[in-house]
Parts: structure tokens; sequence; C-alpha cells
């Protein structure tokens, strides 16, 4: 497989009910590769500026992470702060600088160039499209966006959507870009402007996919304590995307399990603060969080209903 | 089999984005029994006033539903008035009007005393545990609950929710009466104070059986045009608890069957207004659905991870 991802690579400081945290690794290239790197080799190009502890992304290159496209430039890291509330459901932005990323132009390497699987990462979309110019025929685009690119770079994204294979996007996005609150008909409408599948997230209810032929529902792993949800989204397009790479098929039995896998990487993500989780996730503690999501939804078919008595 | 529901009958005024309906048949006991019906005879106990249209039961009675238990009173019917908002996920009421229902005394007549499969409408668990007082053990005693009742009756809740061994409540009602926002941890506290089944119904989000033994999450059935959510959870509640009276087990495969019979009944509740789906519902109907919702959620296990290249 050779599966490439394009995104930030940042430092977060959080706050949650729990605790707090100052400059942890992060970014959705770093989320998404970790998460993609337990199925098979990831490459990444991003941006760093020249404050950033490259160290600490060593766990990144000892899993197989090709970093050669990750640039590091003179200035400041990409930083985000936040605060979570109680319930985790939502956040504050405290502060948002954005460093060398303000001029981060995607640069993909020769190497990169022929990657089967892309993800593009949250990043403005006038850049995803940067990016498609430098690729040949991925297998497989996937590509994410937020609220602030729906509202500010509308063009740009839909240019891009007609291009891109899988959209994933939180409900509360997919709503606003469709502006239509049922959540099926606005994939329908995504799907209407470009990708054939959409992955709507919906945090602590899961996540859905809608391909054109099926339907499929992730329940969320029931989990007593959430620790921290950054991060949990690219962990999920992580777990997604690096599950189809290795696999090498798009067919429905493997787009669903793509999706338990998916999940089960966002669930872990939550765990604990930014990718500590991550960092030292096994693959058959993996195995067995899938395993449980089969316990969570499996039931057998069924026994007929006779006629009322 | 012999199911015993108690609850309200009433006639509903339902406002929504899509249209409005007066005075529509509804009321806890009647979702319910239209729903279970479909599995099999229900004895139904309730109250009316001398104005209620009875012969618009007569559906139910057609479907196996005694309604000997249905007492006529002086006075007027139970009525409710509604207004759900754009997006259908909240509801102001704008008119309660109890008429014979506030002095509603359930009275189980001696020939469903035996009933061997309970559920307690929502109503005063002052009540609910008068209705326990009349009945020879049944092999499943299920109730649901209000935020109404949560507040204003907290110590008769508590009681009764001792001799309950399933209680079924939204997510918000479960979060208000384990005081703890964590689904799986409010579900844990409400199993430590009696009912060793908790189901948590989230709406358009899907359900959850948390048992001592396993956790099951049902997702909701993907609607494109959701008309009005009235009596979906007491639709839900007849599809489970019909379907284990039926089924005359309560091990975990015919729970994580009843979980998915009840999603199913939900979601053709919410197809139209009031009963208006439910009264011409067809046992295949049912089937198609429950088919659908293995479609939704199945996938198989699973290839192996191997190490990373």
């Amino acid at each position: 497989m050779s599966l490439l991802v394009v995104g930030s690579v940042a430092l977060d400081s959080i706050e949650t009910p729990f605790g707090a945290v100052q400059d942890a690794v992060g970014g959705s290239a770093t989320f998404f590769s970790a998460a993609a790197s337990l199925f098979g080799p990831v490459q990444l190009v991003g941006v760093v500026g020249t404050d950033y502890p490259l160290e600490r992304l060593d766990f990144l290159r000892a899993r197989g992470v090709d970093l050669a496209g990750l640039e590091q430039e003179p200035g400041e890291s990409f930083r985000w702060a936040g605060r979570y509330s109680l319930d985790l459901n939502s956040r504050d932005t405290l502060e948002t600088r954005l460093g060398v990323f303000a001029e981060f132009r995607p640069r993909i390497p020769p190497a990169f160039r022929h990657a089967e699987w892309l993800f593009l990462g949250n990043i403005d979309p006038v850049l995803q499209l940067e990016v498609l110019e430098q690729v040949h025929a991925p297998q497989l685009i996937a590509c994410d966006t937020m609220n602030f690119w729906i509202e500010g770079r509308h063009e740009a994204l839909m240019r891009l959507l007609e291009r891109v294979d899988l959209l994933l996007v939180n409900d509360g996005e997919a709503r606003q870009l469709s502006g239509d609150h049922n959540l099926m008909r606005a994939a329908r409408w995504i799907q209407r402007h470009g990708p054939s599948m959409v992955v709507v997230k919906k945090g602590e209810h899961g996540a859905m996919l809608f391909t054109r032929d099926f339907a499929f529902s992730a329940p969320a792993y029931p989990l007593e304590e959430v620790f921290a949800p950054t991060g949990a989204g690219d962990a999920f397009a992580g777990g997604f995307v690096g599950y189809l790479a290795r696999a090498g098929v798009l067919d429905a039995p493997h787009l669903r399990r793509a999706m338990i896998y998916g999940s089960a990487l966002g669930s872990f993500a939550v765990e604990r603060f930014g990718l500590e989780r991550l960092i030292d996730l096994q693959p058959d503690e993996l195995q067995e969080r899938v395993r449980h999501f089969r316990e969570l939804t499996a039931f057998e078919d069924t026994m007929p209903l006779a006629a009322h008595a």
C-alpha cells in the first residue's frame, strides 16, 4: 500500500475538566498517521517551525511513517489552544497561532506522487486542490474540511468536492454544507456534488457511511471515561483509510469494516490527551476493540412473526 | 404470551413543520399496544372520558388488544397539545388537560393479574407501584418514566425502580435521574438502584441496552423524512417488550433482537402523524425493516493485522 496524508502538524494546548496539557503533539496529519500506521506505511506532508520538537515524532517514524515531506520553515509552529466544556461536547478556541502554517504550500516529494491512497487533512481547500495537481490518479481521494472553509472558501471547496471520492465530515459540517438538517438528505446532497461516499461523524453518537449502494451505521464505543476528544476525527480517518489501503479493496464488506476500524481508533484517541493513547496502541488491542464493536451491534436474523392470535 | 400495559389513552393535537393534526388518538398505552399487538395479544388498562371516540380504538381490538381494562369515566379525556421545532428535536407543550386522567387509579381486572409481561407506561410512579400490588409475579416488569416524575416523585420512583427489571428512558432522563452526563455511567447508576436492564433511547441517534452482562447499540433507522416523533418511545417499548413476550425468553440473543424490533417500530411511528403508520403496518413490512437494520450494522469479522512494514 502507499498512503499519503497532507495536513497540519501542530502543538495543542488543551484544557478539559480532567486536566490540562501544554504544547502536546497534534495536528490532523499527525493523528491520521498515528492511526493509519497501524495498518502499514504512511507518507506525510506538512510543515513545522524551527521550534518544533521533532524528536517527539520519532514514534511515527518507528511505525513506518515517512516524514520526508515534513518541511521545517523559519518561524513558529502552528499552535492551537482550546478548552472543553464539562460534558466535552463543545469547546472554545482560546488561541490559534498559524505561524509557518499560514504560508504552507504543500509540496509533494516526487517519491510520494504515485500514492494510491490519499487523505487531504483539514486545510484550506485551495491547498487541497494544489495537492491534487501534484499526485497521479490515487485509487481513493478522501478529504476532511471544517466550518471555517465551508463558510470562507465555499467555491474552492465545491471545486474540490467534484474531484474527491470520499468526504469525511462531522454532523454539523454536513448540515452546514448542504443546508439540510436531515443527515441522510445532507449526505445525498454532498454525493450529488462529487464524492460517491460520505462519512458523517457524530461524536458520541457514532458515525454513518453513505455510498451509492448502501448505508452503514457504526456506534460510538461506550466509554465510561472520555478524556479529551481532540484528534478523534483524524484518528477515525486514519483507521478508515488506513484499513482500506491495507486491504486494497473498496467493496462493501471492506468499507463496513473500515468504519469499525475508524470508530475503534477514534475511541482510543479520546481515552487520553492528544496522541498519548495512540502512541503505544498495540495491534492486538485494536483487534480486541473491533471484536467488542461486533458484540455491541451483532444480532441474529430472526424469528418470523406469525399472524396475530 | 400474556402482556399487560398500563398507561395513558389520550387525544393529541400536534403541530410540526409539515402539518397539524387535532385530537389524534394517542397516549402511551395506545402506542405501546399498537406496536406490541403485532407480536401477539395485549391487555390494556387505562382511562378515558365520556368524550372519547372509542370506535377509533377498534383497530386495536381487531389486532387482539383486550380493552376490558379501559375504563370510561364521566368527564373529559386526557388531551395534550404540542408544537415541534423545525428540526423535530425539541417541542413545546401548548396545553395539557388531564381530565379524567387526573383521578386515574389503575384497577387491573382479575383476568389480567397473571400477566407474564408487564409494561408500566409513563404515569405517576405512585400509580405504577399500585399496579405492582395487583399483579402476580410477571416474568418481566418494564417501565417508562419522565422528567416530571424524576423531579416531583423522586422517592416513589426510587421505590418503584427497586421492583422493576427493565427501565426504558431517553438520554436526558437517564442523565437527570443519575446526575451523570456519561450515558454508560448513568445506566450503571440506574442498575445499582434496581433494574437489571436499562434501555436508553437517543431519538435520531438510536438506542442502547445495558444488561449486567453486555451492552448493545441499535442505530436509528436513517429516514429522509421524519414526520412527527410523538409516540416513538412507546412504539419502541411495544416492539421491544412485545417481541420478548412472543419469544418468551430473556437471553442475550433475544434481547438484542428486541432492541432491533423496538427500533423498527419507533422508526415507523415517526413516519406519519400519531398512530397513522402503525395502524396499517403489516408484519412483512416490519420484517423487511428488521432486515434493513441488519444491513445497516452488520460487518464481517475480520482481517488480522500484520505487524507494520
